[in-house]
């Protein structure tokens, strides 16, 4: 039988997504809470692996298994021998034609950028920082040039080791509550370190350093060296995987989150 | 010279605000920090201690020194010796008559609530957590009866060392956003444990064991035994402290925060 599960998890304490020999991952994490349940081992197939200290507020996974249980148990069960910052949210079964990344047609993916003088305090670990103001209309801009189907090899991390560097980026949207500035992203896929890659270069003409054209220049060179450096992983949250509405997932809109946080000043 | 400050911290890796002999409070992490830029051993002074877990974002303290640094060095000088979860935001020198308990006329706290089936994940230690659905209207007239000027005995905790029991409540306003449940308070003062408790009622109310009139009963009774336990430290916030104007204390308005979170269903 294959389940597919959604979860979320605060990122900081783990050494990202994907499995280690250290037992430190949020994979070898839920592995072995789900084995607890199943009395087998389980191993899980993940829609997007996140790196370290990146969170997540809907992730899916699907795995398989001989084990019959009720749904319920694969989340409240399962929940009582994971972590207190990792927590499945739902629970479902699911055909083998499901695959919880070959089966995703779009990500989301929220940046959260405190943008003030003082670094942050109650959401370090939570949130990016940038200390100097921030022009939004022009990285509002500047954003609207990378919506499409493109190469982003200039937002594409060396160690990538995708097939393609081809991506269609579907929303790129910049507003911002109070002193947190929320950059909202949707492709059909992303390139390793694609987004906090982005945002780093819209920070750049954002503070002024280049013109929101910069943003279509760098995407024309398909340089990585020509860009920004790559952001804070604090700040990145994955907010939401898609599939066929045949799947039966809950909607994408349903589970968005965002901190409205306005400093003292 | 005395200085006041404005602070905010994550308490969840702290035993509270008071000065501890392990060393692991936050005013223990505060003073070590201050008397780095003093080169003096320096002493402060809170508005009002959190207990074990609970986060503000507001937290204001004053202390006195003969050293002679320019403000910043209290704000972005100090934030460079305290722990990444801890920060000024800040500074400001201020008369001998000034003192942050005994000049305080109000403190304002919020708790936020996860009311959801499944417990906290990513905002674990962050957000106390309820199961059952809530009656949100059931608690908001329960709220109504203590707002005002009241022998709050039966919210206080054993351990309270105030000399009275009577508290004026001025605010108490409950709201949600998706998931949350935000409980605002605002009084002169707060006895030991005194929010906890309220929400701890306010939710035996909102899940329908008592009516809302059983919150006038309680304050009448003013016996601690007859109410609900203490809730969870993990969802209360420290919003804000009130002074006069003369004070020039940035407005409290601008220093809330909230959070909007919807899980999937």
């Amino acid at each position: 039988m294959r389940i597919a599960l959604i979860l979320e998890y605060n990122g900081s304490n783990y050494c990202g997504w994907q499995s280690q020999p250290c037992g430190c991952s949020i994979q070898d994490k839920l592995e072995f809470a789900l084995s607890q349940i199943a009395c087998e081992s389980i191993r899980v197939v993940t829609a997007g692996r996140t790196d370290t200290g990146v969170h997540a507020l809907y992730q899916v996974v699907h795995f398989d298994t001989s084990a019959l249980r009720p749904l319920n148990a694969w989340v409240r069960g399962v929940n009582a021998f994971l972590p207190k910052d990792i927590a499945i949210l739902w629970a479902h079964a699911v055909s083998d034609q499901f695959h919880a990344r070959f089966s995703a047609h779009a990500r989301c993916y929220q940046y959260l950028l405190l943008n003030h003088p003082i670094r942050p305090g109650i959401f370090s670990q939570k949130v990016g920082w940038f200390h100097q103001p921030l022009d939004l209309e022009k990285m509002q801009a500047g954003a609207k040039k990378l919506i499409g189907r493109h190469d982003f090899s200039a937002f594409r991390a060396a160690e990538c080791q995708a097939k393609t560097p081809v991506r269609t980026l579907t929303r790129l949207e910049i507003s911002h509550r109070g002193n947190m500035v929320l950059f909202d992203f949707c492709a059909n896929a992303f390139l390793h370190h694609m987004v906090r890659n982005i945002v780093g270069c819209l920070v750049y003409v954002g503070k002024g350093k280049y013109s929101p054209d910069w943003m279509q220049i760098l995407l024309e060179n398909r340089n990585r060296t020509f860009a920004a450096p790559t952001f804070s992983a604090a700040g990145l949250y994955l907010t939401g995987i898609m599939y066929d509405p045949k799947w039966n997932f809950p909607k994408l809109s349903e589970s968005l989150s965002f901190m409205d946080y306005s400093r003292v000043s």
